[in-house]
């Protein structure tokens, strides 16, 4: 089976390695000379252009920022995929927009995923990211083999939109996790207390978590860089908020949330990790 | 070396049977028959009175549920306790009391730790908590292994009061972590997404923590059967409240909590489980 692979970014390049060590024929393209040099390194094919890469391949997966980008990379294709290739878009987008496409590949005989991922860059290097997939069971079992080989655990949470849904309620977690540990931290630094001690002390307890021990130490020694950046988190969260708007759901903490990123931004920390949240909640005097 | 116990509730009193199961010499004294029967059953000593059980002690551990119950007790065992002896006060109460008491144990020639726990019930049993240590270190050394009996991790973070210090920000993760997944829940059900598989599909990521896994199917079936209690959870939000308050650090989300906390306890909630967190985020409309 040939797959195509679109969006090399933090979390799509380690992801698609894992894809080639596992004996997948993979066929990339990226616009960056030093990307593709660097796959083909790894044992890729490098297409000319995206168009040339679905020519020849039976499933792409897309990795890439946000709605727009997935609708723009998915029209320019659609007519170079062949009937019954599939695609399994891994980017963290608007549930609809994963319904929009999906209806608009299947009218051409074409397969869809919505399979958004968490677990953050050392996840995907390791291969051991938590997929969420949307989509009907047929395409999710002939695909679930792919995504075992990026993934620690791969869930079909329902159809099509399901996986960007279980990604949103995703997102409102890690960042709603790592105001958590920033709350406590700015606290427990004010009242003298060591941190990477009361790291130590509290990680075995109920307030363990996998962002308290991924990002707590780069919190600790303000080392901010991405990860996964701000800005995307925001992205994350405006789509949290839409959605939320539209199904008349209130979520005052997430829209603080919102605020936070929006603000963090602002100043210029878009492309910080999002551990830098800490910033915001340093900064509340 | 002879332990006194006093405070068996849902915490206190696993805690109390492990100690006897690890062999020590143990003296209990409850209000409650029921309580002291069972811990009889259990292979502890019943003294008629607190002061009865001092007199006989090298150790005194109290596990209550706040500082005004702390002062009572050690007030009315104070003249019972042998110069030398030690209290380790394992309750979650305001750093400031745990010094305040500190002091006074010292001028008899009584040491204390101020050692509050993190994990819950089902941790409390199995004897996994995680002990947040506050104390000089001889007192801490010498007390080490008899803390060591009830807990999966036992660390001394500074001097008196720095274990409440750490439990306080411990109890805002805490507190956060489990609106956290509520906001995510809340939205997930309304995406019409099945919660089960939401939990399945994001526990391995970025979004896994220890309430996630804890909490969050008491949330999914509303069995809010304590466990931590909601009055419990706002006695400490109050004490990070205050603390944060006299140290001039604020703390937007905390605060929120406190409010929402607050709320379910007027509207008779106080006594459930402090996963029931979600009925306030469930009812924002």
């Amino acid at each position: 089976m040939r797959i195509g692979f679109i969006g090399l970014g933090i979390m799509g390049k380690p992801m698609c390695k894992n894809l080639i060590k596992a004996g997948y024929d993979v066929i990339v393209s990226s616009s960056k000379p030093k990307t593709n040099d660097e796959m083909r390194e790894a044992g890729a094919c490098v297409a000319n252009s995206y168009k040339d890469l679905a020519s020849q391949v039976d499933v792409v997966i897309t990795m890439v920022p946000n709605s727009p980008e997935v609708k723009a990379v998915i029209q320019e294709i659609a007519d170079d995929l062949s009937e019954g290739a599939t695609v399994i878009d891994m980017s963290s987008i608007a549930p609809l927009a994963s319904q929009e496409i999906a209806n608009m590949l299947r009218k051409r005989g074409i397969g869809f995923l919505d399979a958004p991922v968490s677990g953050g860059e050392p996840k995907a290097i390791e291969g051991t990211v938590s997929v969420m997939v949307g989509g009907d069971s047929n395409t999710f079992e002939k695909c679930k083999p792919i995504l075992d080989t990026m993934a620690g655990s791969v869930v079909r949470v329902g159809d099509v939109g399901a996986g960007n849904s279980t990604k949103l309620a995703n997102q409102i977690i890690v960042a709603l996790n790592i105001a958590a540990v920033s709350e406590a931290f700015v606290l427990a630094k004010k009242m003298g207390v060591d941190l990477e001690l009361v790291h130590e002390a509290i990680r075995g307890g109920l307030a363990g978590s996998t962002v308290l021990d991924a990002k707590g130490p780069m919190m600790i020694e303000r080392d901010f860089k991405p990860g996964f950046k701000i800005d995307l988190h925001l992205k994350d969260v405006n789509n949290v908020v839409e959605t939320a708007n539209e199904l008349d759901v209130p979520l005052p903490l997430t829209h603080s949330m919102q605020e936070a990123l929006k603000t963090l931004s602002e100043e210029g920390f878009g492309q910080e990790d999002h551990s830098a949240i800490l910033r915001y909640f340093e900064n509340q005097n």
